[in-house]
């Protein structure tokens, strides 16, 4: 019987391998894509993560950390582009905290490549996970090369298979297991544009753009080798969507007519663009994660989120933490600590997942208005004059606060912070802040 | 190439395949479980099924609702049962409204028959669908008993196979299909109590019996051969659960102390309580219904909602109503067919599920006090005083109104009776009345 599963190599599966073997475990890794250190990429997902706080937090308790930093472009605030031209800078902090962007490929070869120079790691590519019998821990595993079907009994399995989890899947249809996918109603392409002819980014490097329009945008991720990558975001069906985007002559008229700063670069990289699908983002709840003693789930296989706080990686990584120290102070008990990993993080993914799709509705509108901009201004000076606290874009970002708890942050002092872009600072406002202790909540 | 298949010959399968064999198509009906005309009896499903006016209606309409009705026993209010065993009535409506209380097999059987004199239906019991090729349109069904796998193309699919859908286990690996499935946290057994030793109904027949005990109750349904079904929740876990009623000392101490007028019925009826699993009840929701012109979902694979106000079957066969008339409009296109019926009926389904969910609550805990007492009370005065007014559980049970309607003028309504309650007729509150025009509103 083998010792450890891994299903899945993906980013949470890497390094849950590496965290799982500090603590003495024996791992198998299987994943049913091709090994990317050989040069199989995997298709379908976003080319571009944003690392932050929480995500540096788990890689670093690790010794990662450092490696990954080095690919990474820190994007220290967002430029948004008016439609007419015009941008705006809008800072995340005030002491240059910085989202950092980095190629998923990039990510996932640093976390292979380390978790492979442990002895204890054995990672197994092209095998598909084809079923699980779970009261036996038995996977059944195609390897997609040979078509050879082996059956694996394991005495506990980890099921990092992201947001389509063949394991979760299994788990669905125990009597007691609840679950939910809800599809957000807008999906994405991604465009990536080269460094411009004098071989610099095309874009000011240290920032994410965005371009807002409403019902749609475009979103501009830097890249280390000096490009930029592009996500264009439309709902599937309207007059602006996916659908109605179906010719070169029809995406020329879409960026010339709402995004014209950024066409020149745009126009010579549209060669993929019709032949990628468009990309879906769901929402994936379930509960419980875990499976008596046998099987636990992380990441994306859990609680998939939208992007739209960058959080989906950091999340993941953060389990792969949270779930070595619960196994740690449970090691006598595998039940208990797979209980206490899912009886903790379940309420915070619940937030971060409702934060997301409240986010994206921000992202599409309110950045490019003046109101939110005045009040991301506002929410920053509070943060000078009142050094506990903070928007909840930082506490999500730049902490490693509960998501639950930068949320009822939020909701406890919205109001407040209503009144005052009201009121600028009236004293009626002043005696609320005193009143709530403004600084020892957050 | 077939025609028209039916997966599921379960109460609404059945009855579909009536409705669309008036409509001038050939039906086959494919059923995992064997014949129960043949005495198989299939697993797993509540012994009784209340009929209410929408299910009548949609019986009525292809001339079967005289033939159940002679299978039913009506239900004219609910017995409530005090611990210590005091009795108080509850009648459902002030004009001898009643719920039909019939057996599942009894109904089942009803329906079968009829379905089966006709030519153009034909029934094929113990096929399992095992796959379903959504772009073809093709089937892969397993006949149970000879193992043998056999392929059928469809021209139309439709889906009645029940809240385990395998039909629509297949649709949701679509993207932007949307799904949930959420347990509810208590489960239940039945208890099937004979007539008494003078060969009577051992409890009033004409009423439902329940006994509110906060966390839990015990229900009672009559059936026609005098014979009651008994139907006791209980949470999964806890001080009193499925997990600690776990003896038969520990049942007799629970119907002792909390059910004591009814234990010398129960008594001797206990031989297959511990040998039986509990029943779960699950909410699942979906969207979309249906696939392209091929594929629709209906009853329970699409919406299956807790018993609380007994309406599963009842919805179930509104949908083959409303199914068939939305074919008869959209003769030329079935697609819009499938979209007028999905989009007309999937936020009632959406609102009796909430409902459901509310009133499971209610049968616990509040039926069984005073101030929901005079509540119940007061609605029924004001039902006499405005006709056109009737509180939720009547328009539930004997309109056809539509769920979400029924919820609408539920919730514009309770301020005001949460109102009068406090103040019993005050002339503010008829003035509330008057100005909101109660009696054309509902």
């Amino acid at each position: 019987m083998n010792n450890t599963i891994i299903v899945g190599a993906g980013l949470v599966g890497s390094l849950l391998s590496v965290y799982l073997a500090r603590a003495g475990f024996k791992v198998s890794v299987y994943e049913r894509f091709g090994d990317p250190l050989q040069g199989e990429s995997r298709s379908g997902r976003s080319v571009n993560i944003t690392l932050s706080t929480r995500g540096f937090q788990a890689l670093d308790a690790v010794g990662l950390g450092d490696t990954v930093r080095q690919f990474c472009v820190p994007a220290y605030g967002r430029v948004i582009h008016s439609q007419d031209g015009r941008t705006t800078y809008q800072p995340y902090g005030n002491h240059q905290e910085a989202l950092y962007s980095i190629r998923r490929d990039d990510l996932s070869k640093i976390l292979l490549d380390f978790a492979r120079s442990q002895e204890s790691i054995e990672f197994y590519f092209n095998h598909k996970c084809l079923d699980l019998d779970l009261p036996t821990g038995t996977l059944t595993l195609q390897d997609v090369v040979t078509d050879r079907i082996e059956r694996i009994q394991a005495e506990k399995i980890f099921a990092a298979d992201g947001a389509y989890s063949a394991v979760r899947q299994k788990m669905q249809r125990l009597k007691g297991f609840n679950y939910s996918q809800e599809y957000f109603d807008q999906g994405y392409k991604e465009i990536v544009i080269p460094p411009d002819s004098q071989g610099n980014w095309p874009l000011d490097r240290n920032a994410l753009h965005i371009w807002p329009r409403d019902r749609f945008m475009l979103i501009g991720f830097p890249n280390l080798d000096k490009s930029f990558t592009l996500s264009l975001h439309l709902p599937y069906q309207g007059e602006i969507s996916h659908e109605s985007i179906d010719s070169p002559q029809a995406i020329e008229n879409l960026f010339k007519t709402y995004f014209p700063d950024i066409w020149e670069s745009v126009r010579s990289n549209l060669a993929n663009y019709f032949a990628s699908p468009v990309e879906t983002m769901v929402t994936i709840k379930c509960f419980p994660w875990s499976y008596q003693d046998k099987v636990a789930l992380i990441g994306d296989a859990c609680h998939a989120i939208l992007p739209s706080y960058g959080q989906g990686a950091n999340a993941g990584f953060e389990d792969c933490q949270l779930l070595a120290r619960c196994i740690q102070q449970h090691l006598d008990n595998w039940q208990d600590a797979f209980k206490a990993y899912e009886t903790a993080r379940k309420p915070d993914m619940d937030a971060i997942a409702h934060l997301c799709v409240e986010h994206f509705t921000v992202l599409h509108d309110a950045v490019g208005n003046a109101e939110f901009q005045e009040r991301n201004k506002l929410e920053r000076q509070l943060q000078i004059l009142y050094p506990d606290y903070a928007p909840i874009y930082y506490n999500i970002a730049f902490t490693d606060m509960s998501y639950r708890k930068a949320w009822e942050i939020e909701r406890s002092y919205r109001n407040i912070i209503d009144e005052m872009l009201e009121n600028r600072f009236n004293s009626a406002t002043s005696i609320a802040l005193e009143s709530r202790q403004f600084c020892t909540i957050a």
